[in-house]
Formats: structure tokens, C-alpha cells, sequence
């Protein structure tokens, strides 16, 4: 190989020390951009870092007793080792394998039959599947793409499950507004702590960048340096 | 399972009836925001598709003789079954599976040692790799996630590696914008048809999307709805 200035390859992600030290001063500049005072700022500041776009935090949108109760609860449900549970594979492959033991899974695939018997989709009927097999029920349940997932999803929140936190993006034009607002709502009324946006935007890459954040301060509580 | 209304749960990326209905309203709506003129204008509309947002189309940098020349060459190298490259394991569970024999593989996890030795990303260091080993050479190259893999990229073609095009839409606030201006940059300059944006935005969502409208175009060249 010729010569190469490496510094300049080092990054977000990885885990060698230059790549370290830029990730650091990424969220710098994020944190010079977004407040830093609660734990719900921490995801607000997730949020700007994933899309690129200091405006995101002012459409992120945290339901709960106070804006850093999903925080809290999701850290918690990280420490408890619960389930990380995603509507697709893309959004897994952005859950971070480092800091939790957590299982991390998705939902599509589970129940082609459903999908095909009914039009729905596969998401929402892999969303159907695993409730009625309990999956859900404290877990970690993260939507990034799918708005039918997200709209599955708040009809199991409704019919009693509990999932310990909920984190729902889904992008587009046709129901991803909708299905997060059905999602707050139902969560709201059933004591469910959920961050989602509001508008069209969002996508696999943002839930997966809220989640690893959960992840995060879950580490920073085990050290010590966050109380929960 | 209590009774539902199956129908609300039908939406995009799925196979089913109503899926694809709902699909082809999302579409439709993304058409009534952005041109539908040129092989370009589509990567233009799945830039709206992938990201929620109108105002992305005009982000969108296309570099060749003319704006239609990357979907013209990306198309022409997914019926050639070139294999897709991308960057991190996210973006390649986001190329679809349907529409085309390319194997698509990740660049990540391919040279460990180096990253350790250098401190470079180990994306980077991966990109570096396999160009090595000739991967790059009339391949669809895209990068979502990693900076520095696209800068990597830029310094592989600097040395003569030519993809069949290149897809890159890294985000961040650290070299993203940076490492697409010089990839546009280097890409005109030997001749490699290339997508980029502009600005800080980005994301693997977004370069998985414009990765398969490539397959896309390709499947309607098949079928004699596109010619190139």
C-alpha cells in the first residue's frame, strides 16, 4: 500500500483511539448545538447526530412523567437485560453490540402466513406474532421504519401489553406522522414511556442511534457517572 | 387474536397486496414534490422517499456527463451483476433482495489489524483492504454510515481503482460534507459516475434507497418499460 495520512480515515464508530477521539469531538459540536442538562437532552442530542440536522430536536417528542422518564426506564430495562426487540433487520444491524447483553432481535419474518392471508404487512403481522407470544412485554421495542409496525404496535399497548420503553421513527409519507401520534397517545394513556418525532421524517438510522443512547447512559449509570 | 382491521397495517417495503397499494400512494405523493423528467429525477424522489423530507431533492449532486449517468451506468452494472459494496453491515441489510443476482457484501470487518496498527477507522482500514484485493473494480461502491470510508474511496480511485459508480451519503458533522465534496471531486475527475448530497445529512437509509432504485431501473430495463 502507498503511503496514506491514516489520521485522516480515524471516526465515528470505531474502535481504534484516533477514530475515539473524532467521535468526541462530534458530540462536541453536537452538544455546542443542543442543551445538555437532562437525560432526555442526551437523546435530543442522539437525534441531531444521526440525521446531521441541528433543528431535529425540536421535533423529538418524549412521552412520560417527565421528558427523561423514558431515559431512565430505558436504561433501567438495559441493566435488566431486556430484550431489544426491532421491526427490521436494518434497524438490528444498527444496535450496537457493545455495553449491554441484551438479545437484540427483530420482528419481520415472523409470520408470513398472517401477511399473506390478510394484506397486511410483514412487519405488522411479525409485530402480532411476537405479542401473542409475549415478546413485547417488557421489552425494548424499537420502530424505524415501518409505520404499520408502529400502529401494530399501539394496538398491543392498547389490548395491555407493556413494553418497558418505546422507540418509534418511522419515515414517509403515508402514516409515519400518524402512526407515532397513535403511539403517543396510547402510550400516554397507558403509562408507556416512548420517544418518537413528529413530521415525516426519522428512519432506521435515528431508532437505532436513540436505542444505542439508551445503551449508553445504561453504561454511564453502571460506572457511576449517571444516577438514575 | 382479536378482530383488527387488517387493512390499516398495510404499507411500504412489503409484498403483499395492500403493501404494494399503499406503496404506490407513498410514491405518487413523492411525484407531486419532486420532477419526474430524467433517470435522475428517481434517485431525486427516493431522496424524498428515504429521507421524509421534500427539501432533500435539492441536495442531491450527481457527477458524469449528465445527471442521468450514474442511474444509466448503476443500472447497466446491476444487470451486469457488478457486486454492491457498502460500507457498514446497516446499509447492506438495507439493499433489497429482489431484482437482482449482484452479491451484495460489506466492506467492515475486513482488516482489523490494520485499524489497530494505523488508528484509522476500521471501515477505512476495510475499504483500503479490499481494494487491495481488487473488490472496487466495476463494483457499486456505496458508503452510508463512515467518513473516512468514503475518503478512503476517494484515494482508491486517486490511485486508479474505477467502481462501476459510486453511491455515498455519509452524515455527520465531522468530514461528511468533506468526504462528498472530495469524492465528487475525484470522481469527475477520472471519470466515475457518482450520487452524493450536499450539507450534513445523510445516512445509510438513505444511500441503501438510492441503491435500490439503481435496482430498480435496472428491473424496468429488463422489462422494457426503460431504456438506457
Amino acid at each position: 500500500m502507498t503511503e496514506r495520512d491514516f489520521e485522516a480515515y480515524a471516526d465515528l464508530g470505531a474502535t481504534t483511539e484516533n477514530a475515539m477521539d473524532i467521535a468526541e469531538t462530534s458530540m462536541d459540536r453536537v452538544r455546542e448545538l443542543v442543551p445538555d442538562e437532562t437525560l432526555a437532552d442526551r437523546l435530543r442530542q442522539k437525534s441531531v447526530h444521526a440525521t446531521g440536522d441541528p433543528e431535529f430536536q425540536h421535533l423529538m417528542r418524549f412521552t412520560g412523567a417527565d421528558d427523561s422518564e423514558l431515559v431512565r426506564a430505558g436504561a433501567r430495562a438495559v441493566l435488566d437485560e431486556a430484550p431489544i426487540v426491532t421491526d427490521i433487520t436494518m434497524v438490528k444491524s444498527g444496535i450496537t453490540g457493545r455495553g449491554h447483553d441484551c438479545e437484540v432481535r427483530k420482528a419481520i419474518g415472523n409470520s408470513a402466513e398472517l401477511a399473506a392471508e390478510t394484506g397486511m404487512t410483514r412487519t405488522a403481522a411479525s409485530v402480532l406474532e411476537l405479542d401473542k407470544r409475549g415478546v413485547y412485554d417488557g421489552a425494548i421495542a424499537v420502530v424505524g421504519n415501518a409505520p404499520t409496525a408502529a400502529l401494530a404496535l399501539a394496538d398491543c399497548i392498547e389490548e395491555g401489553t407493556r413494553p418497558a420503553v418505546v422507540v418509534a421513527t418511522p419515515v414517509g409519507f403515508v402514516k409515519a406522522a400518524e402512526s407515532r401520534k397513535r403511539l403517543r397517545e396510547v402510550a400516554a394513556e397507558h403509562g408507556v414511556p416512548a420517544v418518537t418525532n413528529v413530521g415525516r421524517r426519522g428512519g432506521s438510522g435515528l431508532a437505532a442511534g436513540l436505542t444505542n443512547e439508551l445503551v449508553h447512559v445504561a453504561s454511564d449509570v453502571r460506572s457511576g457517572d449517571v444516577e438514575l
